[in-house]
């Protein structure tokens, strides 16, 4: 399939590498192709300037957002939360119509004084919510979004049966992206499909909880498995 | 121990009746003596009339919640949450100085729209740290309040290593807390000490997805288990 990941941080090099590996086309897209491949420096997560980290991986190109999105199938959103529906509006509603899109972002708050980071869009909505009202022709599909970027595509990491969950209103785009999650290693049985896009508010709003384990144990090399008595 | 389990609903019963027979003086807080003891009928949940509940329960006494609260080392919280600031209120702060209170109340808010509760206090605060707040010569402790009331005291029901969390700002009260904890069937490494009760907004949050899965599963019979790269 062709793909287009939005997002040039951590989270988007993953599944960007992860996606052409298991054989898709695949298009990175940015705000500015230019300014992207202008940076030098390490950044603040310690992350390969773009272009440094891209010259390995001549299979990704990197577009603007609006022309990886245009020749894509899939979309996933690998953006800051913050910049998530802006990203999107760039593109525009006609581009985007029909499209799926894996919403993997979370929009988080951060203060000074807070010791947690707040969600922008909580408790009666979210972000996946409301990027489905801004574009109620495209197929959002939120998942991902409660796992470190590593473990979103090689979930083999953590032995046993931890859960990546999903939630998203057309069952034929939640149908794709389960397909893609298998093909990142996740079995059948560790997806969770919550239904329908309102259940995005369940997934955002327990990353906080993963915020503050993430604190705690200096690592996202974790997640979290449902348990039911035998 | 002298112990005051405020409320009378399945919660506080199940709390109850484990801290019985795990050797503690317990008395059962309630609004209104006469009023709940003239009960009759099953409530919506199933539970038989607390008179006829406390027909074979000799060994718990029920009590104004604040005679309750009175005679008690440590109160466990086990109202509404809507009901848990006018409890406390009712108490008053002076018998509530120095006093442990374990707080696995969740202040939600249901409407008939939305297919997820609402938590009323949410994201920036949370109803533990609020209670902290209200009554700040307690010691709030906050556990429990994201398992089912009958896996809160009979943790070995689902096998492995699913966890609890807890956060409060006094340690000395995490300890005896944690000490309850042990008691009830948890196991050390099952408990997962989060820190100040600032946390107590992640536990609570962490609420809505236990609340989508209780729908999709039909029971409380589950939890979740942290689970790392060995």
């Amino acid at each position: 399939m062709n793909i287009a990941v939005l997002g040039t941080g951590m989270v988007g090099r993953s599944l960007a590498v992860k996606l052409a590996e298991t054989g898709h086309t695949v298009v990175m897209g940015t705000r500015n192709v230019g300014t992207t491949l202008a940076v030098t420096e390490v950044d603040a997560m310690g992350n390969l300037p773009f272009k440094q980290w891209c010259e390995n991986r001549q299979d990704i190109a990197l577009k603007s957002f609006a022309s990886a999105a245009a020749a894509a199938d899939i979309l996933f959103l690998a953006t800051a939360g913050a910049a998530s529906q802006a990203v999107l509006d760039s593109i525009g509603a006609e581009l985007l119509d029909g499209k799926v899109i894996v919403d993997v972002s979370n929009y988080l708050e951060f203060t000074g004084s807070d010791p947690l980071p707040a969600l922008k869009l909580v408790n009666t909505t979210s972000l996946g919510e409301e990027l489905q009202k801004a574009f109620p022709k495209a197929y959002i599909v939120k998942t991902l979004n409660h796992v470190e970027h590593s473990l979103m595509v090689n979930p083999g990491m953590i032995e046993g049966g931890h859960n990546v969950f999903m939630s998203g209103d057309s069952e034929e785009a939640k149908v794709q992206v389960k397909e893609l999650l298998l093909s990142f290693g996740w079995r059948q049985e560790q997806i969770i499909d919550l239904g329908g896009i309102v259940y995005a508010r369940a997934m955002e709003m327990h990353l906080i909880l993963w915020c503050r384990m993430y604190q705690m144990l200096g690592t996202g090399s974790f997640n979290f498995e449902l348990k039911q008595p035998h």
